[in-house]
């Protein structure tokens, strides 16, 4: 990928892995949108993390750019977060490696200078809300298939801390407490009513409407909006900074386990199974 | 009180301070049901919550548990809180061994590995809610009698903040700030409008609810959900950890002064002459 | 500015700059009005804020009073904030002392042992949010004029985060993560919805709930209220007083750029020429 479009006003769409196609009504000169194409459903790779972070890290410093709408290329989902096959047959200098970056790009996104927007157009689950949860504004597609939520344990797993702190940030608490424990995933209307997105809309008018709310924002000066979003976010954010490194440590000796091993490796054959 | 039933798959209720009648359908293989009798309202005696902690160990090291559904046996409340017998008239060392122990089932219960789910059949006041507010779930029957709230300001004193800090997590900091500072008892609409219980039904369908809710919450696999509510709650408790000895000293010199003393003993001769 | 009629048990109510005119259905013989009155919109001139300092000073030393019911007495507005004359122009130890001064009239209120409550009968914007983030409890006229919040990005500026703090306690953190960077303004059906006011009635009944309200408040009794007050505002509290030194400096080098000058001086001209 690279940057474009910036000097004319005009820029064409971010797109990682593949070539995206954007309508003319999808752009506005300050706000540049960033497709997520990485198929069958935007798992991030450590490949395609990368990407996106080199992506994000040109369009905060290219001066034409105030906000970003992120959205899926992929018609599957949005996101379905972490791919497994990054954290299984690995050895443990793969998964420290695969583990920071994740945290990389969840402190971009979370403190970044420009106005993100998830346009979540497919469903959204576990690692796929990292995204969502670091972005100033959610619009979900109302669609009974777009569901959104932090399963992990239902998959057996805990979410980390930092997926946790954004969601209680974004809806509570109590509200916290119970998706979390019970793994919930919302349906568009549920989302809608315990906060964890800010709109939904059908599936045709999420681009649209994401344009519009991105207008709303980009009314504000950038500098005092920054300094405000800086202000709220930075002691939630410092929590990841300080604790990183134990955090890493804990997720590797987890996943190095022989029972989680062995759990993944006939999860994977089967999703592979399926496939054939 | 003694576990039973453990190893046959199918526990008998648990009771506190006399034998419970439990009907069939109460039962499920991998919940007890707790139910608390120290008539006439479950008053917190140093007695009544030693034993009550003895059982809840007991329970959590009895691997065939997963949850408990607490309920009162008692048809005059859910429980009243401190047994103000405890804090009248004894010596400052009862004084700090009582309030040690409410700490210790405050700890206990809110960082149980159990799901606990409170099935609160009559009036739960004050002291009374430490189990409601430490469970993961609250049900309350649809009584106007069953009023629920921390309304110690209206018996002129103030809840203590391991009482506050919960109820900031499942209400909210305002809600919590103008429920505490008029000590607000409400009644179940309302209390289910402002989050301080989780569902409201019928008295008789209290105990049904309850067993189809712990349904949804056994559906999770015990070790994930464990790591996640620890997550969330383990900065709460850690506050009371920190702080008990300094809470129990501010305690014990607060209720060890004439005034209050004084007012107690008033107060208490009040409640026998009324009871003779 | 004198208290007076505390004595007589009818406390005359006290005004700010001028004479207020106050009905007698206006009086609690504990509680005392208090009227903001510094034409044309109660800007925050450093007289009117030490004046305004004293006057809390002495009702909370005058034990005649419980609570107080502040509203304006300006027909424009309730409050309009910081008066722009005070930072502008002058040099870097007046600004340090006004924000100082700004500083101490917050801390004043957050803490109060009297019960405020904050009759918003015009519009507050900006730092005129003041007076109600820091009250017990908020009456906005029901009044499209009376706009709320906090709207300093759209002025090119963030708030201190001593005004995020309490707006955080009040609308939660998602809420406040919003209005804060947009800006927003909530005219009072949204203002009542997203919790910033409390209540919203016609602005000829404003006087007459807060005067209800406040009957509420003061059947509690005062030290248990205000114990539990303190308990649940000390944190917030506490992180001004620890970091005012640094917000002081942060504010007092902001404020002396000379593009922020410059932006002041223009923005001046123009208000004054709108007047003329």
């Amino acid at each position: 990928m690279r940057p474009s479009g910036g000097k004319s006003g005009r820029p064409a769409a971010r797109s990682v892995h593949g070539v995206s196609e954007v309508s003319a009504s999808w752009w506005w000169w300050s706000q540049a949108p960033l497709q997520l194409k990485n198929l069958p459903v935007n798992s991030f790779s450590l490949e395609f993390l990368t990407e996106l972070i080199i992506n994000l890290e040109k369009l905060e410093n290219d001066k034409t750019f105030r906000g970003i709408i992120i959205t899926s290329d992929c018609p599957k989902a949005f996101s379905a977060g972490v791919d497994l096959r990054e954290i299984c047959g690995k050895n443990p200098a793969h998964y420290t490696e695969y583990w920071k970056v994740l945290q990389d790009l969840w402190l971009r996104l979370y403190l970044s200078n420009l106005v993100l927007i998830s346009a979540i157009n497919g469903p959204c689950a576990a690692g796929g809300c990292l995204i969502p949860l670091t972005s100033d504004y959610r619009i979900l597609a109302d669609n009974p298939k777009c569901l959104i939520g932090l399963n992990e344990t239902r998959l057996g797993i805990s979410a980390p801390f930092w997926f946790k702190d954004p969601l209680v940030n974004i809806i509570g608490h109590r509200a916290s407490e119970h998706a979390l424990q019970l793994g919930l995933l919302f349906p568009p209307a549920e989302a809608l009513q315990v906060g964890i997105v800010d709109k939904v809309v059908p599936k045709d008018q999420v681009q649209s409407t994401a344009l519009s709310v991105m207008t709303q924002w980009l009314a504000i000066p950038d500098h005092a909006r920054q300094l405000t979003k800086n202000m709220i976010r930075k002691p939630t954010a410092d929590l990841l900074v300080k604790h990183r490194d134990t955090d890493i440590q804990n997720f590797v000796s987890f996943i190095s386990r022989d029972s989680i091993q062995k759990s993944l490796q006939m999860y994977l054959a089967k999703l592979k199974q399926n496939k054939d």
